[in-house]
């Protein structure tokens, strides 16, 4: 799912600052593919075939999209930010691209480039050094203007309906699959405008003990406590929100975890100001889980990026010392999972302004008894 | 979208397989990842996020699922298949793999795995020459068993029921977007028990002249030409058809150009016996077109293979001297592209027997005036 195609203005200021940082980096050729790099930088999605569609920038001189043949036609060109390279079915894309690495010394390439075209390049790039593009082209994307911002709080604010919609008891749960539940939340997610829907997780009970549950044919019961991990791509952007809400009087031991999951996830929040680490955002959740006595049962990052792609630079983990910019989107998501029992996580999509963070999801953030 | 958990026995001697195809094609070890090739050897399917999840495969001895710690209990053990090595949030699994792949001189890695996988191999396998998976997994992957070959035939017969409600004009086209069309289409792949849908290509008289046109805002006139190409993934294996629909009286240069389209399915389809070159099949359908004169009209392959990828080996390319074995299956799917005017496509999918090729799609082959 691509976002809407933007001004070619746009592209070229994203372009020329992409050739500052391989300067910064000592980058010589950026290479994208499959992935959403390549739409940030050109405005064109590649399909995620076999033939390969290749965006070459040079760190002077013009960009060249290779593009297969048929496809070419789809292409919206923008004068001036790449020329067009078509390949025929009998041509070799692979030796076309290599023909115009030549020279380079230190290639970085998309972190979703399928393996096969790079693997196809080796032998055309003797002696080349490869780097992740995510270094050179992940800390623009990381910044988001305000149009992305206001398409986050979009997508936010409708997938902020359906988790209403649960916590009111609007949405049948006890007596209804995992399966079921996941399908309803998916078709509120495309009525509520999103053109794609990314993941519906839920989660029942013993089964919410496992972070990406994958929803089944488990009935929900009565007391229990139903996970529910949802979001999808609206105009290019990506929701993601997690509630979790208990069928019945919720049980003592329940309660008690997610006031302190409650408190965690206030705390991340609260951290993420500008010029804090990520790892710092980590540790301010992962302390309040740590000091009541559950830190064994947090057992993954407090969060990660999000913009065109629903998991994206900066991650909220341990060991990540970039610091909090403005306009940077991430989650704030701690979860507790006790094993063969139950499990909960609460997730807020925020976004750091000078001023603080500010979260894009404002559904109730309590344990909700439906 | 994976295929069904089969029993741990299929599994074990798919790597057996695997093994002895590494042998003869000198492998050390095989890396897979994101993609199918992974849940076809294993039953597990890797989530495609940026935690890496790879399945390391040595010619000898056990194999190991490298996987982030929050996925490892989704994962269906499959004893004596591979062992399961989780990885915590703060440990690097780059060195975790790489010290599994110690001492390998020839490594095949996976073809959708992500370049960042790769990327942060490199520096862990010096001196290590890299493969395609493909060449190892693919041939395998190609012979589909006769399990296989029911799973595409039952999304076929599903996708053929659309293809009638077109053709008797039940699906509304006149005056609706192809955008309208194409979500109709995609809500009666899923009702016709596809888990997922994977494209549903709308394209109106002259954008049916882009063999990939993405349906847009473009409203359906009378009497023009109405290009549908659609499929699904049904318990793990895709569907893939294309009919063209006329609305009104069919044009006589549209009529005479589907005669030509009519007579080269068929005589690719035909030539799809075993033994037979991949490119030989291309080349039957391709010299019906050319020898009536629309050769430079035809600007892609006749097909490619099906199966747990909408897109996968063999492809029925020029240059692609891979004979046709019993259990391929493959699309056969020539096109005429009029380049502002009109285009039309007619796609089956068939598999190949000792007694010759069947098609999966029997739905009418005809352009028929709705």
């Amino acid at each position: 799912m691509s976002a809407p195609t933007l001004d070619t203005s746009v592209y070229l200021d994203r372009m020329s600052k992409v050739r500052a940082a391989m300067g910064e980096h000592d980058i010589d050729t950026v290479l994208l593919s499959v992935g959403q790099d390549m739409p940030y930088l050109s405005g064109y999605l590649a399909m995620p075939l076999e033939r390969v569609t290749m965006l070459v920038v040079p760190r002077e001189g013009a960009a060249t999209l290779v593009i297969p043949g048929l496809e070419a036609a789809r292409v919206v060109e923008q004068p001036g930010v790449f020329d067009l390279m078509p390949w025929a079915e009998t041509d070799d894309p692979s030796a076309m691209i290599g023909n115009l690495v030549t020279g380079a010394k230190r290639v970085a390439v998309g972190d979703q480039m399928w393996a096969r075209f790079l693997v196809e390049l080796l032998p055309h790039l003797p002696g080349v050094t490869f780097e992740r593009s995510v270094d050179v082209v992940g800390a623009m994307r990381m910044r988001k203007d305000q149009a992305e911002i206001d398409a986050l709080a979009a997508a936010g604010a409708a997938v902020d309906t359906i988790a209403g919609e649960l916590q009111r008891g609007e949405i049948p749960l006890v007596g209804k699959t995992e399966a079921e539940v996941s399908a309803h939340l998916g078709r509120r997610i495309v009525e509520e405008g999103h053109q794609k829907v990314n993941f519906a997780i839920v989660a029942a009970g013993e089964n919410a003990s496992s972070p990406h549950h994958h929803p089944g044919d488990r009935v929900i019961r009565e007391n229990e406590i139903v996970l529910t991990d949802f979001g999808g791509t609206m105009n290019g952007y990506c929701s993601d929100t997690t509630r979790c809400v208990f069928t019945g009087e919720i049980a003592p031991d329940v309660a008690d975890a997610y006031e302190v999951l409650f408190e965690a996830q206030a705390a991340g929040l609260a951290a993420a100001t500008v010029g804090t680490p990520c790892q710092e955002v980590d540790r301010a959740a992962r302390k309040v889980i740590d000091d009541a006595g559950y830190g064994e049962y947090f057992i993954h990052r407090t969060g990660h990026g999000i913009g065109l792609e629903a998991h994206e630079d900066p991650y909220i983990v341990e060991g990540n010392e970039q610091p909090i910019e403005v306009g940077h989107a991430y989650s704030i998501e701690p979860g507790i999972y006790v094993p063969g029992k139950w499990g909960m996580r609460l997730e807020d999509i925020a976004v750091t302004t000078a001023d603080g963070p500010v979260s894009l999801n404002n559904s109730d953030h309590h344990l909700i008894s439906v």
